[in-house]
């Protein structure tokens, strides 16, 4: 199954398709327009079990769809240029060249990696004023793709609309039932964002901002060490079937620029750069070398590719910088840690904040969204919510200020490493400071203990902090701290996060998160095995460890597991009582519990 | 590695032992009683780096001293039989004969497991009153006993002791040094708890009580369908390497006796049972057959082997059953499911609540501690803090006063499934009920819809009533809701409940805890790779992961790792800008942050 490196044309490489077991794609189309069709993926129940199926939020695009075919080499549909098109306020034009170092490459070398075939397409810009879904939104406008993200996030909640509300949401607005309308005034108010570069218009629609589901980020890319465009491609698409709601490229070697167009052309989610590596690698590493040019330069690049938010330090002022000589783990952002070697060796302010405005104008024209990086971010419990982590946030809270202004998206990054008592002071210094601006964090690992089981230690973390208003979760792996994650890493990263993200959900009593626990419940308590696997996140993981002790097919129907046997199971006696009690054993029980309850007590246990 | 199956009394079966990686055992020797050496692991740094070497608590028992040979076939030694001695208020007796049924046997069937030698050793109890840790702190007694856990829960805090306090313990009283007194003190009030059976003198002591260090148990044994002696005995010395502070045998197959005898002479920990279990298996498996007599019989039988805490399914009264009827998952405990179908069967009130006190003199005779078992925790998001539940609590506050009074040690059992927003409600109410008797919880998990993940979904409420104030985290592994965890599940379960545990210590401020963490961070900045392996929960899986991708010796004292390789690591920069930071820029920067600052922003970005 692992994909060819594509080191050569010829070289063919491969992604996991097909839908996941017991699950099937549906589209749920829009009444008031028919070109917004959301997928979902719906879950079957087994046979005469009486049990409604499930609809259950879908990142994974085309590539589970059990009737459409995918192409790597041809990447997505861009379904969504036609409404770009429609809204009549972009061009396509012949864009940046390409060139060498775009990859790390020096003048006249060639890269030796297959190139993606864009064929006769060019890259869209505003061709008036801005064209975020931001600028739309204070408009008045709502966008198709404020449609979608309606009718997505809505999955599930019609049926829960009777259900009194059950949850401590701190002050969030989720709605009973999420409309465009509510879309467009959450994104308008800068309380959500929406990344949907128009150069990437294969991209379904998604929506940040913690009225909403609490979403998932996955971190990939190669490194100067290891991996290939091909295995960047597969764990795209792996990290979004197992749930990824968007996609960080984290690259930092060669072939930056040939990964990343791969990686969009082909992606559904939203994609995510830190533009400042691809910068490095233009001035061969030198953090010194870095300029504002170049800087630029790599942002129309990367504007013109597509994507769709970009990480952006410009919070790591040169006054912040002797903040962290004290601390016991520094600068552990890469990001800032090049940024405050600049301006160190200059002692000039960070060209990043200076040029901040003009940053911004490249997003407005592309609808690139900004997530504000925290490069100050503690690396360890003990350098959290220190006084260089606060001033940073304050500074991204002006950035925030501006950005908005100028018709940017704009969320906010936090912590890294944070024990459990000090969580909820970052979500609501962020909510202060940045205008409840989406948060989106990184955990926080509430220990610095247990390399090897990091994305446990930030899952405790990421619960909470989406508990108390975080909008997106960047997910943490098993390799944190010791080396690059591979497939496997990427898959527990990405059910973990969904996991924690899940429990945010729940305990903010968002409306319709308890559907999915409570149908996994109910087959539990009706011993629907095969319904137990489909309904869990990861539905492989289940039936393997259910038949590593019970293998036979009976066995999924069967009234027990391998964890008590036959003769135990609490479930079985359960139904039992259930039976018993519902014969009248109830109304005895409780004249009992009216009289005699008491009786018991005194005489044989109390004295 | 794995042991062999011990069928006959020739097999043979073995243990993993050995010191951790990168540790030694030493051994603390009381001030003021030279019988009292408490055993503690000391992670040494490397080579010059002036680091001091790290004492962490240790539970692994002499199978991780270099110097000390163990052999299961003969247990470990009993040191704490000479402290039971000197105290001269127990005698020795010929005991309870071993029956047929006590290992699921029928009349004239002989075992065919191996048979711990026992020699000529006779069970002990009280010669008079009652033996507990609680009878004797009441009447002001320091305890040998007591004296080993104070220099145990102390463990790198006299280092601490010039730190500010940095937590939020929501009303605990943790103190800045643990004396004996202050052990006896909170033992005193029923505020701690140590199993120490009078027959487990193998044990070395350990308390359980919110003002300690926050423990972890791990459930072991086998079930009718799967795992041998040899594997139970294995998974048990597995699981205290790894950091079980106390280990649970759960089986309900054959053999129950038997591989319980091995168990207690080979653990260093306290070994608690569900005796419900034992009982049903000696009446067939059929819950109707379950008579007190049966019942006290086993108790005994148990409390000769040394059993040193027993969950007693007491709280389980008829009047709640009807409670439950409604439910999603109905009952989820086995015991609690049990005894609620014999209670319904013959409409009778709970034998365990009718005998309550009679058990409590059972325990007192031997000192077994008294975990009262919550049968009606909920089994699903649906189910958490529902009237059963909270009815059962109440009851469990009233037997906690009854054992109380009797001298017995008691703390409460605890759920279960509880998204996070009424995680806090359980444990408030459980110090109300029982007049802050230590909790002990199973989890809790925060959704249901993580099958195979579900030592995580736990884990993160496990972290967070543990800073709330649970005392004790039963863990959970990755095969919960789907099989018998095995041997790697076990440590998995383990390690991620010690990472649990240790971020609540540090939320709640334990004085100490944020020692590792630290440690572990100057290893981090230091690029200490070998420290960081060795400071972590699980040295070998962490260097099994970095070197997935770097196994050269060298990259062990490389400034980089493979996640972002040689150019690009924060960690290398942020030493650099340490470096220049401590050269005067520190200073010019100050002057620029009170001075100038502002002018960047006005001029560049703000417009």
């Amino acid at each position: 199954m692992a994909p060819k490196d594509p080191k050569s044309n010829d070289a063919k490489f491969s992604v996991t398709t097909g839908p996941i077991p017991g699950s099937k794609k549906i589209y749920v189309k829009s009444d008031s327009n028919a070109s917004v069709r959301v997928a979902m993926r719906q879950i079957d129940m087994e046979d005469g079990c009486g049990e409604p199926a499930l609809k259950v939020y879908d990142c994974s695009g085309p590539y589970t769809d059990q009737e459409t075919k995918t192409d790597i080499y041809v990447g997505l549909k861009p379904f969504r240029k036609e409404w770009i098109d429609a809204r009549a306020d972009v061009e396509p034009y012949d864009g940046r060249q390409i060139k060498p170092e775009d990859n790390g490459l020096k003048e006249n070398e060639v890269s030796t990696v297959a190139q993606f075939n864009l064929g006769e397409r060019k890259p869209l810009r505003a061709s008036g004023g801005a064209v975020s879904q931001l600028a739309y939104a204070k408009r008045g406008i709502i966008t198709p793709e404020m449609e979608y993200v309606a009718i997505r996030e809505n999955e599930g909640r019609k049926a829960a609309l009777n259900k009194e509300r059950d949850g401590e949401d701190f002050g969030a607005s989720v709605p009973d039932f999420v409309t465009a309308e509510f879309v467009r005034s959450e994104i308008a108010r800068g309380r959500a964002v929406m990344p949907t570069n128009i150069n990437h218009p294969e991209s379904e629609p998604m929506i940040i901002g913690r009225n909403f589901l609490t979403k998932i980020n996955a971190n990939i890319g190669n490194s100067a060490i290891t991996s290939s465009v091909g295995e960047e491609v597969d764990k795209m698409v792996w990290s979004i079937r197992w749930g990824a709601d968007t996609v960080m490229d984290l690259s930092t070697g060669t072939d930056i620029h040939d990964i990343r167009e791969w990686l969009i052309r082909n992606s559904p989610v939203p994609i995510g750069t830190v533009p400042i590596y691809q910068a490095l690698e233009k001035v061969n590493g030198i953090a010194e070398d870095l300029t504002w040019e170049v800087f630029r330069d790599t942002l129309i690049e990367q504007a013109e590719q597509g994507v769709d938010y970009w990480t952006i330090h410009a919070g790591v002022r040169l006054a912040h910088i002797p903040l962290t000589a004290n601390r016991t783990t520094g600068i552990v952002s890469r990001g800032g840690s090049i940024l405050a070697k600049w301006c160190l060796t200059y002692h000039k302010e960070n060209f990043l904040y200076t040029h901040f405005a003009e940053i911004c104008d490249i997003c407005a024209q592309y609808d690139v969204a900004l997530s504000l990086g925290d490069g100050l971010r503690p690396g360890s419990i003990a350098d959290a919510n220190d006084e260089a982590q606060f001033a940073e946030l304050d500074t991204l809270g002006e950035l925030q200020k501006i950005a908005f202004e100028k018709d940017v998206q704009t969320f906010i990054e936090g912590p890294g490493h944070v024990p459990m008592h000090k969580i909820k002071e970052n979500m609501e210094r962020q909510l202060e400071a940045c205008g409840e601006a989406p948060f989106y964090t990184l955990g926080p690992l509430v220990t610095d203990i247990a390399p090897g089981y990091d994305h446990i230690t930030s899952a405790i973390g990421a619960a909470m902090i989406g508990w108390y208003g975080c909008a997106m979760l960047c997910y943490v792996t098993p390799k944190e701290h010791l080396g690059l994650p591979g497939r496997d890493d990427v898959k527990v990263g990405v059910i973990t996060y969904k996991l924690a993200a899940h429990a945010a959900d729940l305990a903010k009593g968002h409306p319709g998160a308890a559907i999915r626990d409570d149908a996994m419940s109910r087959a539990r308590f009706d011993f629907r095995w095969r319904d137990q696997f489909h309904i869990g996140l990861d539905p492989e993981t289940a039936l393997k460890y259910h038949d590593e002790t019970l293998p036979a097919e009976g066995a999924k129907k069967a009234h027990f597991c391998s964890m008590c046997g036959p003769k135990f199971c609490s479930m079985k006696i359960s139904h039992e009582v259930k039976e018993v009690a519902q014969k009248g054993m109830n109304e005895m029980s409780e004249k009992f519990r009216k009289n005699g309850g008491e009786i018991y007590h005194k005489t044989d246990a109390a004295e």
